[in-house]
């Protein structure tokens, strides 16, 4: 099968791309990395200009010949590239499945609202990076490969339809013409380096959108490296994320597996196709 | 006059409302401060409990015998209060002006959808700790004494409603049941504090929300304390707003005289009644 690298996002250097390349070829001989070479492109903040990466991404998806898109790496700018990359998607874009985490968000949600392929929230080629990232990288690809159900979160046992999105992200996605319409979803929530009183702020906006509250229940993933608060907020992460979900009405289900972290688990959205 | 003090966010000094109290009786004969004790409240990060909060902004709201609520200072917080406040408020809340800006933009906005009384943006008896403070809490004690034009963000002599907000408090506002419509309004924003991907993020977060494509234009006030972007971002604040609003259809109306600064201007929400 062939994966596409994209990175609607921030740019990934090609020395990490190489030691994915190297870990798919050791794990998954039936894998074949197509690397775009918008990849490695740099416009400031972002891998190549907003047109230059939503036409990778168009490409790549509009390409019959391609099985999967993986996501490089995310950081920021996904969003920038929805308007150029929606409208273009064809019919071989509906039969793939498109892979990231973080920014990606952005694009996952909106293909999920299209109704565009299987959008899946999972690890990255960018983490990589990370002390025993490996796992990760092959975490993602052992789904992509063999759709493997030990990468799976595990609480999707329960069959119901879910979602994953970094907390931040699906805020700023709540409202646009491309969120996507999550009732009766599990939905499962993570967060890195934001203080507590955004992680508060931002939940209160998630969990009081009249959509979100219609939500099957709130997991929460990991929320790592919170900067100390000043003064202390006394309430941790699990216990506003308790709260809110109280406050709104919205079943709170407890943690999930999921974070920007070398253990983050696949979550495909919608219901997972066995 | 009088004008009671609350902090539905974070708490206020005692010296920083003398400080105030000695401002206003210096210039402003006419003025009695009524500073409810729950400013003085701690509770983690908070000048209070939500319900404390909340229970002073009522007592004071629904007190015939009080002409304005002044914000005390911003932070965060005055989300949490909404549902305490907003259903409780009687007819001596719809009277008054409520004056205040930044994090207090949660109660602003909720109570401009709810019709209730005056909301203004403008400055705080908390920036009087700022450098030249003195002048910031003198344009609002002036404009909520006796409505003095020389307060007013100047644009607003265009006399088109408006309505001004920090840019990410609006962010995590829309969407939620306390969200007003903004159709029709000069929309300024401010920012303070965020890295320009999130400025960007946050402009497209919220020029992508269908009714604010329906506003009259957008301006920018100042964006100040803007951490470094790395890698560098290209793009400043104004033309990432300029740039979102063409991608939007709303009007770029240029910038706004307001922003977390001691020369933050006055801006009544709706029509300015004169």
């Amino acid at each position: 099968m062939r994966i596409a690298l994209v990175a609607p996002s921030c740019r990934i250097t090609p020395e990490a791309v190489e030691r994915v390349r190297a870990l798919a070829a050791a794990h998954f001989a039936e894998v074949e990395l197509v690397v775009h070479p918008q990849c490695f492109l740099s416009d400031g903040h972002f891998a190549g200009s907003d047109a230059a990466r939503a036409d990778a991404f168009v490409e790549m998806a509009n390409d019959s010949r391609i099985d999967a898109l993986w996501f490089a790496r995310g950081g920021y700018g996904s969003n920038r590239a929805l308007e150029g990359v929606l409208p273009r998607l064809g019919p071989a874009a509906k039969g793939k499945t498109y892979l990231g985490y973080s920014d990606a968000g952005f694009m996952l949600g909106a293909l999920y609202a299209a109704g565009i392929g299987q959008p899946v929230h999972g690890p990255m080629p960018g983490d990589i990076n990370r002390v025993g990232g490996e796992a990760a990288v092959l975490r993602s690809l052992a789904w992509l490969a063999k759709r493997d159900p030990a990468s799976l979160e595990t609480s999707l046992r329960d069959r119901r339809p879910a979602a994953a999105f970094n907390l931040t992200i699906l805020s700023h996605l709540l409202g646009t013409p491309w969120a996507p319409d999550l009732s009766g979803h599990v939905l499962m929530l993570e967060e890195i380096g934001e203080y507590m009183y955004r992680i508060d702020r931002a939940l209160f906006h998630v969990t009081s959108d009249p959509m979100i509250r219609r939500v099957a229940g709130l997991k929460l993933g990991r929320c790592s490296d919170i900067p100390e608060n000043d003064p202390d907020f006394i309430r941790n992460d699990v216990q506003v994320a308790e709260e809110w979900c109280a406050r709104a009405g919205i079943p709170w289900l407890g943690v999930a597996d999921i974070g920007h972290d070398i253990d983050n688990k696949v979550v495909p959205f919608g219901k997972v196709a066995r």
